[in-house]
């Protein structure tokens, strides 16, 4: 742009103060060489939800919603401002063939986790199907994974009904061998809102289940610690996949499955706190945020909240 | 509906999941002989309310909302699609005659009760006025009966100001000798939302009173243990009615009378949990939930929600 | 239902006017034996649109506004009440395949029309995609069919960038050999709405364009009388598309497409009008009403205004 | 208020223009004598409608719209800021018995007619209910009224099925002998929103109907000539009653009963214009206007437009 | 950004038509180098509204409401998508000094212009008061200007009262000696919208006024064939300044000071077709759209149509 | 207003119950001589915000929303109806000079506490910049001051990027000498939303600063016991500034900048109630609640309830 003074491109910000970063400024476009720390894939897909959905404008709510945060947090006296957070855009999906997108997710998030090794991928849904597309390729990268699912919601649903939909993506992993049920800790599980059908699948195939009774008994903090404990020895990295709608509906308004009788949101601000400080947590996903049914963005802020949560703790 | 593969009634959910049973399924609609178990019965009714309301919409709200839950408890790994609830559909209001509906409500729930003695009726306002009407029929039916009611304000206003409204309905039912004050347990009175000489006329007429410090210090636990204990001695059945004011402003956003300063809507979903597994309670009623103020349906899902819950608990 | 005075099915209005019939009870589910007059079918699809689109809960909200319509013109002095909207249903989509979708689209509806062969079918969508399917269907029925397209834009987008989706189907048509360029006629064709590669094509196959200048210039009755006079010599029966987004924005608020300079609502519904005196006409669909995203359901209540409208005057 | 220069009473506009008076400080409220020119009545009563409304807060809505213009007309190059609007106020409503609030209506108004014989009253619904209340006093202290009446809807429907309703108030005033039906004219009746027994009762009673093809064919205008000529032989004063769901949806959305086919704004601000050039209209009520509906407050906009315009042409 | 098939930033659209160009990249930032064409400058001011306005967003929401648009006219058969409009970006205001705001306003946009001596320069507001300081310096590079303002309001108020706001543009520039009361012409000035005394000094100082009966019986075509004719024979260019509020609120619902009366979208569209074949208009801004008040965008969307309008037609 | 039965000024309420009196009725404009008590002045002013802000709106909202409280405290069985708030109404602003807006809030608060030397402030924002002005009024009247704030945010930036906007109050007072920095505690303060810059500037200013997480291991309570007592060993008086924002965006979603991880309202009424029996709490400001931003009035109707809680436990 060639200066002429207080003529700026229409997509900066009108007002910058000298002593504010803001925590979107973090965002670097992926210049092709391998990236280090945390990586945002939009992942813009939610055709595949089972009711009607616009989950697929998360990723740019949420990337916005980074917008409205600094990089400075006060509890940890730290400054993220020199680090990046590496954005390798969006994988695009085709209009009318689900399942073509899905496999662009696979393949685009593997060959991003393979150009890319130490890179801790945070995929934005989306809906939940992007879990199934999002943890199969990391895990034909990375190897054997463990799983800690926040969620109202097993996820796990027969696919003979409705295909690989956001009610599925479990389901699939499992019956993909891409993991094992042993290595998936569900974690918020809420009543009335499951089939028992999968419940007992869960219980067959050695999930572990948290539900919300047990939430509210132990506490987010210490589930995860046992959860990580667990998974730890069992396999060599972690991935995280947060459903927001774990959330009682008064703290994540747009949610498409919203509902009463779910986890707070300082509670899961401080289960993600206590997961960024562990090694082996390698990846997470964020999913089920609708901008078009959220009040003032609330959820997206939340979301964009927890990336920078989980950035702040890193070891 | 004749059989083309693919084509269903347009009343019929688009989409089926085998593993799956919507709560909403449970309704069945009765077929006049006795039933048993819960009963619904929508009163629809809010132009008796002080303030403009569209409480009479939620019976139909609420309804919906049951098709947005399952079945099946996880916490009680117990699954209620064999269970039915009875569903009487709704009396029909008069349209410029309100105590000639007022008189409808009485006549139409005196006889379902008498028609199907086992039956638990839940009442689905309307505004609290519908209260009145309800438990005077069940009085008349079931014979003495002691009250626990949540709500932030006392509902105990003189008649002569507005006729039989939605702040009446408990000074309607002492005056009109069909409970006694001292049957009467007030759950969650609040700050700056009643009047001094309402408050003096329920401790003139020995109704106890639970404001919300008393609730923020006990737990509603408690304090329906509490309640119980002391009804269960006096009357022989238990009715509860529940104002969803009672809750936060955050939690039922959907309420005429919002406001801060309320419970969570926790505490007060364990408090129906604990409720239905006491044998005295026998009725319940939910009110003052206006669809046409909500926030995406929040305050009818949450009354849904503690359908099931009562529902689910019940011995 | 057991008779207890005014209680009645949740399902059934509240108040019943002695003098009044409402046009949703012109609705009557489809008892399998040949019907005649018009036939709803149910669409349900709109995850094949380009941008995000809830056209899918169009057909609910379309039947819903026909309550809140009566049965009785009084410009004709004509009362509907003995007559009879035969209602096919919905046809369901799958969750996931969309192609599967269309196909049962097509398959549902041709078989709706062999075994109803004196219907009338009015499809409600759903996106425009919809129009592929019910189009092929109607001509593997009824043979060579001519085409009245209501719309701003073309629909001829080629179909290798997104797959049939809601801007290709009378590409997919043309191509399919399904329809003649010749046999269709688009009215209402915007600025800036449009690629010319697009208005190329219709062009070149013989399309006939009337832009709105030519709509405003011509008056929709006329360009109808015009398009009827030549269709009828050429194909034995008429189609009308009606794609809700050629009205200008102030006028139908709920399309997903809205913009400036289109038709006013009053313009349309005289060429409905006029369309349902002309006996070749043999079908019609209404597409592009997205119930989440409109004022008052205003899109869909002047949709079900068209429903009645192309009833009342049919010969 | 004591002078600190700066410091208003919270009620004063915050930004005062010395060249600028606006339309809401003609409001002034009656002083106990006789007064002159127009005068506003607020007859804030909605219970009766048939459907959910909140017209009872269009006087306070329409009042406050008043505040976003000014006194001025450029078109007439006239200040209407010496003249007064004599505010009456509001008649309180009882909150549970109709009858008793129609019986208030009644009284009042006759009372402020008798004491104020020379006010031109404009009375404020409410929903059309109020327009029974309103012509009887008027009548009883005016003598035989003809009645112009812009309305979608007869409003003629009987009163045994739900008593002195919105649906009702020309019956009742017929049926009552407070007016002849040869002295009402309706304009503007419209398709699929009236019952064939209404019109028939209508016709049976001598009532004139001009329905909306008429006021497409002939205009507002023209026909309003006509009614006035028609009428000014047979009583002695007219009385008009601005039902505002006379106008299409696009320009009036926020009345209770909406739709297509209706009457542009243009046409109604004409034809009030020309009714308040003529001398013997005495009286006016603007009803069914749902603040709590509506966008942007355009319907309460349009109605405090038409009493300006009303009052500004007055001879 | 590295190429993996299907990786695509953030800030692409996510699906492109091959045949289709979005009408939003027609935006090209200005490379500094003199430019020719149209071109965008952003003056996203709304501060100095008398009323609360959100208008500061609308540079943002309309140029991403071009890409809703495409390149093509189908009435014309001529594609933009060869031509740019050049993209100056916002100039930014400070936060909390306003004059100081203005200024930057009057001398970025003079430096603009100079060093593009052949840019037709479109502004976007903002409110009414950016076209005080954008006419300023229009007249200081081009020398005399006539003004052709679409607008309700005169925009002629007192600078004592509340300092130079969006009440005073023209009054400030008459003042100012920018330019001559006789080569002012406003279009659409409206009843109700105006002090007397801004009338009268408007008539006082030369300014032709054509009020809404005048558009209404004369046509905005005709009325501007008049204006330029006028204009030109006494200025050397003109320039148009589109306040969005001269036309009627159902089509413009967007803008702060909505009213009815207005214009109708249709009348605008075509009026600012003709400006755009005159040679003589040399700039035009578009202000008062506040895109926090619209519904869908439609102010904006419209906003954004009359930039293509303008430049589709131009010499 | 002459007495005509049911007939009531259009300002007052329809309905009075003669036991409950509103709170809404304790305001009572200012008389001129000295008032005692609380004494509400509305600074409407948010022009000065860096986001978009419509806090100047707040004033009038929270006025409002005293009257959807009653006088009565049943926790502490005490009636405030024989109480009064004195009205001191709003202070006007400047429409586009802010400076001189904030020089009158200064002079305005000023006068008013030397004329009221007994009365305790509560000023009600607009956004935080009023805090500026109205500290520095009271330090003059005053004397030495101690704050305590309630924010996520320091508002301690630069005054140069900007000037006085609502992100620099309290730079303001401190380099202006009006308070010392030992002498502000900040409560509240929270990640990722304010700057390092500030947070250092804050300590080397002697700041006292309590983040979220002490918010959540310490109680507001027993923090504001910390603050209260170390504030009064070194100043006269104390004065609390809340800046509503503090809270988490679940229970303050009418905030300009919501987010998540902030106090619940039960911990800041809980925190008032302390404050309010403070003998050296000597006033008070609510800032930041924009209403035009807000769900069903709920930020304001909290800070209604917090000045009553503020008025209910003073000595
Ligand atoms: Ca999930
Ligand atoms: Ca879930
Ligand atoms: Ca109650
Ligand atoms: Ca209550
Ligand atoms: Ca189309
Ligand atoms: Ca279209
Ligand atoms: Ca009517
Ligand atoms: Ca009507
Ligand atoms: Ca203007
Ligand atoms: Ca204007
Ligand atoms: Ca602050
Ligand atoms: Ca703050």
């Amino acid at each position: 742009m060639p200066d002429i003074r207080y003529l700026l491109p229409a997509s900066e910000p009108k007002f910058k103060d000298s002593g504010i970063t803001k925590a979107g400024e973090l965002l670097k476009a992926w210049n092709g060489s391998p990236a280090t720390g945390i990586g945002l894939i939009g992942a813009p897909l939610s055709k595949t939800s089972i009711s009607h959905s616009g989950a697929a404008m998360a990723p740019e709510a949420i990337r916005k919603m980074l917008h409205s945060f600094t990089t400075y947090s006060v509890e940890k006296d730290k400054d993220l401002k020199s680090m990046a957070i590496t954005d390798f855009g969006d994988i695009t999906p085709h209009v009318t063939d689900l399942k073509e997108t899905q496999n662009r997710f696979v393949k685009v998030i593997q060959e991003v986790l393979e150009r890319n090794p130490d890179i801790i991928p945070v995929i934005l849904g989306g809906d939940h199907s992007i879990s199934a597309s999002s943890i199969r390729a990391f895990k034909k990268v990375k190897g054997p994974v463990g799983i800690i699912q926040f969620d109202a919601h097993h996820d796990l649903r027969n696919l003979e009904d409705g295909g690989p939909s956001n009610g599925t993506p479990f389901r699939q992993l499992i019956e993909g061998n891409d993991i094992k049920g042993e290595h998936l800790i569900q974690i918020g599980i809420r009543d009335f809102s499951n089939g028992r059908m999968y419940t007992n699948y869960a219980k067959e195939n050695g999930i572990k289940i948290y539900s919300m009774n047990d939430v509210n008994r132990l506490g987010a903090r210490r589930i995860l610690e046992e959860s990580v404990r667990t998974l730890k020895s069992k396999v060599s990295s972690i991935y995280v996949s947060v459903d927001m709608d774990v959330l009682d509906q008064a703290f994540a308004p747009g949610c498409p499955a919203i509902g009463p009788g779910g986890m707070n949101s300082e509670d899961l601000i401080q289960g993600v706190q206590y997961l960024s400080t562990c090694p082996d947590v390698k990846g997470m996903d964020i999913v089920e945020v609708d901008p078009t049914l959220d009040f003032r963005d609330m959820t997206s802020r939340l979301a964009a909240y927890l990336i920078l949560q989980f950035l702040l703790n890193r070891p």
